[in-house]
């Protein structure tokens, strides 16, 4: 059987009725497994994880996407979190019996739907994207939705569906096929943003760090601390403990500490024991090791 | 749907032929699912890990320790790893819709059924153990095979089902309902058996360690290094890290390291991820965070 994750991405992280009817018309379609949601107040946006097989993930993420459009006003949207669309981002992860190549079709399928029938301009990114700018995300969501009102005009900014105009509240969003990615934020015991700016530049790959890992450094209001922010796009080969130990390092430069961290939504057991292996020094077995990872096989089978 | 854990051990961890046969016997019944199985040289031990509706995995032991019987022979079996049976240890585990009680009566039914069937004396132990002394399984093996031939004459340790009188191959088998167990064994770079049994006494709950640890020193010939052998008894309250970064201190005094560990048969996967929040400082969301666990939730809904 075909298995399809998808984690949208959308801008709205604090009101609970509309956080709500997002989720509720993302996992109303039968088929469709509703895993794992997650809301942050400072970045204003949730994240949520589905899987099912392809044809009902479609249906599900164009009903949570209508939702935005009509709940989410990006005019009047604030968040740390860069962003472009009142949906932001929507991955096509393989999960299983599903390649890679079927995930970029869908989500060129979806990314079409969205632009003809929603009127917002979309953006294939990642294993999606129609050229190598547009790969990162990052580069994808330069000058966010305020920046892109004007940009989309320019030639290169220009989105790979619609028209080069942005939708006057949801703005844009970007659609792509990718690896499993993991968002993983590290809070530390400062009030000085700029150490967490370091810290970021010092781990990611853009700035001499770690390969497959995006970074940024980000001051959280509400609880008066740093943050580093980061991606791990590519885990078997970057894994979790890495990039902690290496942030770890680089804070105690400045006298600072690792006060807690956190993995955004549902992260594959693969990568939180291959983390767990290091420290416990855990030999041979290989990753798949836990009770429910084998039953999980097995009920799948 | 009631399902049911269960762990069985038997005595042979080298003759790759007889392991095979006892494995078919333990999976052959419809509705068991085999999701993994671990042999040791060194201990001469293989541990077995299945899952299935009671009725199915109660036929599923019966076959399995009927096998042991034919195919091992302890009067020539040796190896570290103490021992009372061919098939020598027999646990349940609620696993889903089911109690400690209900895992308690499939015990005694079993026990019963071994006993009559096969001349095998049984003692019931943990949650079902007829008496306190009978709880621990140390307790239950104490003397081994070699020494239980003349004590189970002792009315103190007539077995709870057949004759006081051992098999003359097979042993006996303790059979029992307990909670989830995890045999976590720790690797010390030294060939000084006596500093592994020193860690031990520091570590395990009978001489002023953890609770719900038991714990022994080991010397591998194989590998000519010492092992700290353990059982944690109950995850939940003194987690896999604890057990570690005890064992890690204690070696320290002796200039000794931690070489690697290893976790024997399928934890739980909410024991790996209590450790690995440890690790990594995670906050919040508890244990129930990888998408296998939530899926298989969902699967089995």
């Amino acid at each position: 059987m075909k298995l399809v994750e998808t984690v949208p991405n959308f801008s709205e992280g604090r009101r609970k009725d509309v956080i709500e009817k997002v989720i509720n018309a993302l996992s109303s379609v039968k088929g469709v497994h509703l895993l794992d949601y997650t809301s942050d107040q400072d970045h204003n946006r949730s994240v949520v994880t589905l899987i099912g097989d392809p044809e009902s993930i479609m249906e599900a993420l164009f009903r949570g996407t209508q939702k935005t459009t009509e709940l989410i006003d990006l005019t009047r949207q604030q968040g740390v979190h860069p962003r472009i669309g009142a949906m932001d981002v929507i991955p096509f992860i393989p999960y299983k019996d599903i390649t890679m190549k079927e995930c970029i079709e869908l989500s060129k399928s979806l990314g079409k739907k969205i632009a003809e029938e929603l009127k917002i301009p979309v953006y294939l990114y990642a294993y999606s994207a129609s050229n190598p700018a547009r790969k990162r995300l990052p580069e994808v969501r330069k000058g966010e939705f305020e920046g892109l009102i004007e940009e989309i005009k320019l030639p290169e900014r220009h989105p790979d569906f619609g028209e080069p105009v942005i939708h006057p509240t949801a703005g844009a969003t970007a659609v792509g096929a990718r690896k499993f990615l993991i968002a993983y934020n590290i809070n530390l015991n400062t009030r000085e943003v700029k150490i967490a700016e370091k810290i970021a530049r010092a781990v990611r790959e853009t700035s001499g760090g770690l390969v497959n890992v995006q970074a940024k450094g980000l001051w959280l209001k509400d609880q008066e601390i740093v943050q580093v922010t980061m991606n791990l796009m590519d885990f078997e080969v970057t894994p979790i403990y890495r990039a902690y130990e290496l942030v770890k390092m680089e804070a105690h430069r400045y006298g600072v500490e690792i006060l807690e961290s956190e993995i955004i939504g549902l992260p594959p057991i693969k990568s939180l024991l291959q983390s767990l292996s290091y420290y416990l020094k855990i030999r041979g077995k290989g990753y798949d090791f836990s009770l429910e990872e084998r039953l999980t096989e097995k009920l799948l089978e």
